[in-house]
């Protein structure tokens, strides 16, 4: 069996990513990363996940990103948006992609695992410059260069088979897999019982996808 | 004034790359990583030359590399080798500089720095493969494909000053900008004085250049 890794945040793309990846016959390492945002639900999450998905081991690193600042996930002074803005949002986290791709490349190199799945969606998504396949294709490129595996020949592969999927198709995918999304969290800002606001653009998103699916929305949401 | 983050370890290299930051008129922010490093000393350094630089502010980052191991530098149970080998030494810690690069971009975007300056060498080097001008320039297209920053056309450039230069020639650089070496720590496995062991390669490649030099050599060796 060839291994792979999976980032996972404990919301509903990197779920269904890591439910790809098992029915793709890779067995699975999952990374997760306390990177200082708002709330610690999506890590519950992402272990109840890795957990259901039998991963070969589940790492959580700590990044602490909100040391920077600069995004709303990451500066609790920072408003989340609720109504859809222009351009890239405040939410956008600098360079979090990078960070956390780069990471989980340090783990791979170690474990000798050559593939490395991870949920970005450039069609129902925030419009973040570090989920677009321009960004993804120059990461593998340099992965490439900057290991002693690349220039030994062996190739590392980023795979985001999300990439062109539209929300709707991403839970019908999913849930084909058995992926129980009651138990990822989206929200930027849920509770700490892990309930959605409902009201977030990442919210908004995922709760347009359960429509068009067709199918019911089982995200715990905040009481109104 | 235009401002720059440099990457400073502690070594005679970051240290010279510094120097030349500020004499090319940047206002510098410098950053170091606390990443499981086998010792602590070479941080100490980064302190000081920071404030023999005066930067504007100085950030040690802890990003534990050591919980992936892989490395003699961030593994104890991996000997430093102190015969030069062929190929990638096992001083080599996975994809390091493609992390310290992601966090260096995730603090630049937020200080609005758009110039990154790192004292990587491919000439009297360890042959990493993360020291090379073709993962520089890889660096360089991902960091402006990753960010806001990038999208809304502005640029990154990643500065590698010391790149084609020998080491003789990095250290009369540094020499000529006032740079103490005395201050800085290149061995592999200083003692908790900061004093160099004078085997590993880094010691060797750096003897040699003071030896080339034709200065004095101010390194702290431990008494034989």
């Amino acid at each position: 069996m060839t291994n792979a890794l999976v980032l996972l945040s404990g919301g509903l793309d990197s779920a269904t990513t890591l439910a790809i990846a098992r029915e793709a016959g890779f067995g699975c390492y999952a990374i997760s990363f306390a990177y200082g945002q708002r709330h610690f639900v999506e890590l519950e999450a992402a272990k109840t996940i890795a957990q259901d998905f039998s991963v070969l081991e589940h790492r959580i690193v700590p990044i602490d990103l909100s040391a920077f600042g600069g995004s709303a996930l990451t500066d609790s002074h920072i408003a989340v948006p609720e109504i859809p803005c222009e351009g890239i949002p405040v939410t956008y986290v600098p360079a979090r992609n990078t960070v956390f791709l780069s990471l989980a490349l340090a783990w791979s190199e170690v474990l000798e695992v050559r593939d490395i799945f991870m949920g970005v969606n450039a069609v129902d998504y925030s419009g973040y410059p570090d989920c677009r396949p321009e960004f993804v294709q120059a990461f593998e490129t340099l992965a490439n260069l900057a290991t002693r595996a690349g220039v030994e020949g062996e190739r590392f592969t980023i795979h985001t088979p999300l990439i062109d999927l539209s929300k709707r198709d991403i839970i019908a995918r999913g849930l084909s897999l058995g992926v129980d999304y009651r138990q990822t969290v989206s929200c930027y800002q849920p509770n700490d019982r892990g309930e959605a606001c409902g009201r977030c653009e990442s919210c908004r998103l995922r709760r347009e996808g359960f429509v068009q699916s067709g199918v019911a929305d089982p995200t715990r949401y905040v009481a109104a």
